[in-house]
């Protein structure tokens, strides 16, 4: 009965989104865990202490692996932050350390029984999903990662900035790696319904600086405050709620993707089942040659698990 | 137009209040500032990315104290947590610190022509709170401390764990100093609508062991998280919105008691001026003491201001 | 998986039930069943066209009673508002009609499979509330009306506005029958904290006629609107969000009163299996006759169905 | 301070819009006007009533035009839904009786001074908005129709129906008239960021059939349930929180178009001045001729007023 979730990490990503979920009434019941158990706690306590000044008051429980069972989504937020290789930016530098906590979690969340979807936001995130989904068993569609869809949203935001308009205004997509060979799909994007391309022409606008704005952006926020959190959780948790819905709404996700063999960000289509579908977008060969590149540096490192 | 929010100190407990203005679409226009800039801005950015995701796209600006002139509510969040003495359990401890901040702080914010509510969640609260609104000069209303509306949700938990019952079933307040010298008022305490003090003698419960426990908890976050940042974000935000709304709704907060001549938290009646009254409850002897103790303890630190 | 609504009778106050849950995003699955398939299938159809503009997309679908098998909450909201006798003011007027609609339901529920908890906003709301109890078989936890919680909302209203404050600084409770027979108890209603008699000797207010202008309120509605639909939907969907939860939250609602072997409007706390427990606030002599009283006038009237 | 929101005309689309605003907590200040006072009254008890059971307390006041000078957002929501010919699915045949009342609203609001953003959704839209606009001598970007917004809506139910994915993934607009000559641009149409008619073709879906399916289901709520509220209302709450964020959301809606000298439903950047900006699509010449035939209907009708 109700909305069952539970977040493993609550870090900055995975406490945001905690409180997300309490803080608009969408979740009915919360699980959380993290290695650090007085984290756990300590955020337990929080979200709690703030339920009498909410309308609601979501059950939040921590540290039980046995409650995944009947979850229904659970969010994969686990790694260290600052692993981080800043100067790079490369997020592949979280890997090595990312890669011995997947290591540990995946048979807990295997053996609990738990067969909702599951929502990475861990990095390399793109491999780490399909190590994931591997480890765990669950059919493709029931483990994604958030990929692009955070991406996608820094490059609305600055499409929108440059032409005075909502980010919502702005379709299309980031497509690849959530990581440095991604890129802006922009045969894809359109502002206020009109291609993107002639419009900038006529703004003397160079859609390079575009996306390298779109990139700085992520950084900026990075070193600003040593972490991203808000944008992430918002993506995770709007994901979950079209699996909740079983919407259909199509988001830039990351997903198998059969031609690459590899999981890639890409468009998909989430409903109760995780990503029921793939959309298939006819990309111009310079796309389609970034994406397979793309592809293919996510399958090297996923290898290298 | 619209409900214009702005928030100075964007740690853990502004960006927080930010995050949740902008999650719920509470905010039409919101204003950062913080010492660091690039925190500020990274929080921007971090905002912006998510409202992408959001249905509603509050305007987020920052580092602008003119912007002040026409703000709706301003949060007053500076602070360095890391001062705070954990060992000691002192709120004191941070005194020093965010003396220095508000007497930088205090002034621009006069300058500004800012003339709407002020809440602050400064520590200590209480001094601070009135330190600020002898230095801006607002009429006493617009300058209220979120002082034990938390301590107040803390024990609302507690209490309703011990009854297993909500927290919004738990009446009643916690009175005094945001800080040690604070005491629940049992006297004001009722569970499902009846005096807490015979259902606790029923069930063999300890109201000063359940008054320890609110108080261990708070510091249980602390310690685990290394700060707190959900439940006094909500409770922030909760009383903004009475202010919009003008809602003439009762919260303990930290606002001027004329009989000890010093701002201490108390139930208060929030309005579109702030608190538009106190609500003077008769409190037994023994409770009576402890706030008259609880002010003396205020007064004193407002005075090494 | 998520949340699972389903409502018998969608006129003025199943189809508002139906939008408060749409537009918050409350509710992932609704189920519509009327007797009149065409209501049905306009109001579906207006909500789906309402989700192109909405953040969530939650499912609509209508007529099917064999959806109530996995149903988590049921309204039953059917009723021919037209039958009241406003002359009158008799909720008991519509009592002939409803009586042959429920007994038409009733079974069908029964064999639908449905273990959720049922919700009846149907008048008279305690008898049809314990006759649907008794008719499908459900632990009696399962089945509340919403009895006097609506009137409990009107009377914080009306104290509210005569002493200037927010309707949710007023607790306590209107007892016995949704209808002629209930009364307030003033014994348990506060403001501010404070017991409301001494408060309101002192501003020279009449609580009889307080009492009256809520009373007054609610058929101003009927007669100004011809139906009440707003506030009342807007307490089932709360009670439905302390059922999600478990919140173990206290509202006043209909349910069996072991005393009085009937149904009838007292206090509550609402958790995953319904009314988890009633509270019994020992009430004044006068009072707790008049609870008697009303208690007899709704056990007539279901020993006559 | 805050926002402040005013309706005119409180049947089932004005009410079911103030139940929206004050259900979500999206205004702090609400008026309501009718002609028929016991109405008005009705609808702001109803919502009083809420408002002991929801987080947030608006101010809701009635029949007073001199409210309108400060007031943020005014929907204008007037008219008598039974004057409309069902048989002949014409909305013009509202315009005899809606033009007296407009006649008698548009002088009572300018005298008011009002001078905020007004969402029309009376009919015939189109030109009443044009009318209102004229006669209260506001900027024309200030006066707006909800217009083929619903419509819009309509289509991308209809258009995710058959192809089995969320509203939201339907891009593209319905131009013209609110009535008989509006039309599906569907050189506009995509699903999931891919052109509809090819996809279409590929599924033998015949567009033709899909603009009726949208046309039918109107007039289906229409039919089965009186009148039509719940995405009408969603669609004018959706522009009024676009004009207090000044997001720039890019909405069909009816406002002036230049070159056709009157106002048509079409794309526009909404902000906080209303419409900031029409956005011109290029139809292909088919599209082009419905929109000018439509606009002069529009026109034509707007002129006998």
């Amino acid at each position: 009965m109700g909305r069952k979730y539970a977040i493993i990490g609550v870090g900055h990503v995975g406490a945001t989104i905690a409180f997300a979920l309490v803080t608009k009434g969408d979740a009915d019941e919360l699980i959380l865990i993290d290695k650090n158990e007085k984290k756990a706690r300590a955020e337990q306590l929080d979200l709690q202490d703030a339920t009498a000044r909410l309308e609601t008051r979501p059950k939040i429980k921590i540290q039980d692996y046995s409650e995944l069972a009947d979850t229904d989504i659970l969010f994969v937020t686990a790694g260290n932050i600052h692993a981080l290789d800043h100067a790079s930016g490369n997020r592949w530098a979280e890997f090595e350390y990312t890669r011995e906590i997947v290591k540990d979690i995946a048979p807990k969340i295997k053996e609990s029984g738990f067969h909702g979807v599951l929502i990475d936001t861990m990095n390399p995130c793109d491999a780490i999903s399909q190590y994931l989904q591997k480890e765990i068993g669950l059919p493709g569609s029931q483990v994604l990662g958030t990929g692009t869809f955070l991406d996608t949203a820094r490059m609305q935001r600055v499409v929108a900035e440059n032409f005075a308009v909502d980010p919502k205004n702005v379709t299309g997509f980031v497509y690849g790696e959530h990581g440095e060979s991604q890129f802006v799909a922009w045969s894809t994007v359109k502002v206020n319904g009109l291609a993107v391309k002639p419009l900038a022409a006529k703004k003397q606008l160079d859609l390079d600086k575009l996306e390298a704005q779109a990139r700085s952006g992520g950084w900026a926020v990075h070193s600003g405050k040593g972490y991203t959190s808000f944008a992430i959780a918002t993506c995770a948790v709007k994901l979950s709620r079209a699996v909740f819905d079983d919407a259909h709404l199509m988001c830039p996700c990351s997903t198998y993707n059969a031609k690459y063999d590899s999981y890639v960000g890409q468009p998909g289509i989430i409903g109760k089942n995780g990503v029921e579908e793939v959309v298939t977008i006819p990309l111009p060969p310079e796309e389609e040659a970034k994406l397979a590149k793309s592809a293919a540096t996510i399958k090297e490192k996923f290898e290298t698990m």
